[in-house]
């Protein structure tokens, strides 16, 4: 096999007003050195494209680099280990390593994690129901909504790539979730195959009529993936005790006014209101991992996946997905192995 | 002494619209009827006002009586028993009872409870720091904020019945307490006599970087009885891991636009918010009184109260109360013992 000396990458071509759109990303090669000690060269299989990183793109999220003009793109990938010059990584082994919109990449060895997923189940769940989206549905689950048998929870973008897990780790805990999607054939996916005990439009002109009656005893638990009027409408059904968990707001990434939540709604319910960020929540990773994996093995979880197939069309699925386009965890397929 | 056959009373003369005025109260003689068995006639001492009353005027408050027009305004009081015709109260008791804004009631000997306060504690105690103020502030920091040593906990209307020991409270735990205040008198109260670290001006036009300023290391725990501009501030500042506890919103009891909180702020502190209602948290009442009776007995705890005496003047107080003008729990001396 040839050295490889050059990549294609993904960079930022101008920095998005709103919802980004595909021709705000270009296609370009970049010069890709030998990989030096502690340093391993490795081949992009599936990158994972996440919400999180639209707040990258001119600006910064939480840390993260930002990413300018002629900046490749970040992201996550399972990869394939293709030289190790110090011998920390073998050739041919699969890694999750943050690699950005890249087909080669040359990665800090120590920060490439081995990817193990159990029997059966695809190295892509590394990226979404075993991965960091997996995390955030079960760290907002188990610490934040806790639901109790017979309790209702809702979940926004309930299709996504943490809105998938979530609704079918509430109703393994013998709660009903009561899914909110975007569109009919999500909310065919919602109850078909996740376990939706009933799936909402919420652009539907009856969506606060619909949730009342999909929830007569009201909302124990919710986790907010959504908009203001979603918001609005769920924190008017909340339950005396209810929970709720903030887990993103997609239209701000877009250009939306900032969400607001009225107090009283909470101090009417007694409510919890629980700001999630993932990173906090690390030392839940063991028991999701041993959770979720048993259920995927098992093929009692469904891990819908929105899969892509080229980096050239990076740009473009991640415009579609920041517009609610995607149905489950979207993946990008570099290469395949 | 004369059978008691008629008592003064005050009605609500006209529905407020946004904040009370002391000409929507009158005062009136309404007949007082002998008690049956299982009732007690008592002598109203010192009446309650307290912010919720407000919501209950033309309106109702978490299941309390509606208030109309022309009737007497509610309110508890510790008063004296004068008669208990079935013998299970003794004439002379203090009890702590719902009576309304009257001299004399006649009400259900059931739920007339025995005033008990330590040796040297005045018994209006029952109605603020050992009562329903006392426990809400109690719960709240208990339940929700939860203080640790050297963090720092910001209480809006500091000096009030709530406030007022929720700062004590606080700095008993070996947190900082931080007042946000309505006047410089209040501010001097808060920083000379409950122990706060600062006391913050919420009208000054430099507000927001006072609060920095009081709060180098960001706010760990903040109850919230304030205005939209009060809670936008604080919110701005919470430190990573913060809890709210949201306990009044009393500017909306005077028909401000309804509170909103961002729900950024909640994510990147990755804040826990708690909706505070005082009636879920009686199983904590036995631990309030123990502590906060022993502080008051051994005077390491004051007890700021707004005293006006004469019934005639509690639509005036309560007017004034529901504009921030006054400072500590307030109370209406109906009679002295």
């Amino acid at each position: 096999m040839d050295p490889v000396t050059s990549t294609r990458a993904v960079v930022l071509a101008s920095v998005p007003h709103g919802a980004p759109r595909a021709e705000d990303f270009a296609l370009t090669t970049l010069p890709v050195a030998a990989p030096a000690d502690g340093q391993a060269l490795v081949r992009v299989l599936d990158l994972s494209l996440d919400p999180f990183i639209r707040s990258t793109l001119g600006g910064t999220h939480l840390g993260d680099r930002a990413v300018g003009v002629g900046d490749v793109v970040g992201g996550r990938s399972v990869a394939e280990v293709v030289a190790s010059p110090d011998g920390s990584l073998s050739p041919g082994q699969l890694v999750l390593v943050e690699t950005g919109w890249v087909e080669h990449a040359v990665v800090d060895a120590a920060t490439a994690l081995p990817v193990r997923v159990p029997e059966g189940v695809p190295t892509s769940a590394a990226l979404g129901a075993l991965g960091m989206p997996g995390l955030t549905a079960y760290a907002a689950l188990v610490r934040h909504v806790r639901p109790e048998p017979g309790e209702s929870v809702v979940v926004a973008s309930a299709t996504g790539g943490v809105g998938s897990l979530a609704g079918q780790l509430t109703v393994a805990r013998g709660a009903r979730a009561v899914a909110i999607v975007g569109s009919e054939e999500k909310a065919a996916l919602a109850t078909e195959e996740l376990g939706y005990a009933a799936a909402l439009l919420r652009t539907s002109p009856t969506f606060a009529d619909d949730l009342r009656a999909a929830c007569p005893d009201r909302v124990n638990g919710y986790l907010h993936m959504g908009d203001q009027a979603t918001l609005d409408a769920v924190m008017e059904q909340l339950a005396v005790g209810a929970r709720v968990s903030l887990i993103g707001v997609p239209d701000q990434n877009n250009g939306a006014a900032p969400t607001r939540m009225r107090v009283g709604a909470v101090m009417a319910a007694r409510a919890e209101v629980h700001g999630m960020v993932v990173y906090d929540h690390h030392d839940l990773a063991a028991d999701h991992v041993a959770e979720v994996g048993a259920k995927l093995a098992a093929g009692e979880f469904s891990m819908p996946e929105d899969r892509t197939v080229g980096l050239e069309q990076a740009g473009a699925a991640f415009a579609a997905m920041m517009s609610g386009g995607n149905i489950g965890k979207v993946v990008v397929e570099v290469a395949a192995r």
